[in-house]
């Protein structure tokens, strides 16, 4: 499989930053906490994005206490954002929205 | 509802830490490590320990890269470890065996 490319433009993390995604510059990783109702709904969400991640073959590093989901995005093969992760970040936005 | 009892009788960890958990004693929590074949099997044992954490109103503190999955369990409102989490250990050790 060829190496994901590099995030070069970086013009598409804006609507994930203002959406309330951080950029973590050491890493070139982006991450954001998704607080939930409940943990039904904080579970549901992480089911709903691992169907993604998983088609996508893109998977996030994520842990969850109770009713919050902290996400970790990058891409390891290519040592930091691509644009895969824009996709996945994008994607989690909308699954997270009621 | 009434508050969870302490785990008084310690040697009820006894098992689970033969089989992988460790004692955070900082915490009076236990963790361990899964590793799986893949994201699939991975995010499959978080989906089974899911439903029986919300059954017993007793939810993990979790982490997955993945095919790894770290948890730590304590009770929050008992101030570390009673037998609601040697109960879900238990299950989860269970549900990790192929």
């Amino acid at each position: 499989m060829p190496k994901t490319p590099a995030l070069d433009d970086r013009s598409l993390l804006a609507p994930l930053l203002a959406s309330g995604w951080t950029l973590d510059a050491d890493r070139d990783a982006i991450t954001r906490v998704f607080t939930f109702g409940n943990f039904v709904d904080a579970f549901g969400f992480m089911t709903r994005a691992a169907l993604w991640a998983e088609k996508w073959g893109h998977h996030p590093e994520w842990s969850n206490v109770y009713k919050t989901v902290a996400v970790t995005l990058t891409t390891h093969d290519a040592g930091g954002l691509t644009e895969l992760d824009v996709k996945l970040a994008t994607k989690m936005d909308a699954l997270a929205t009621p």
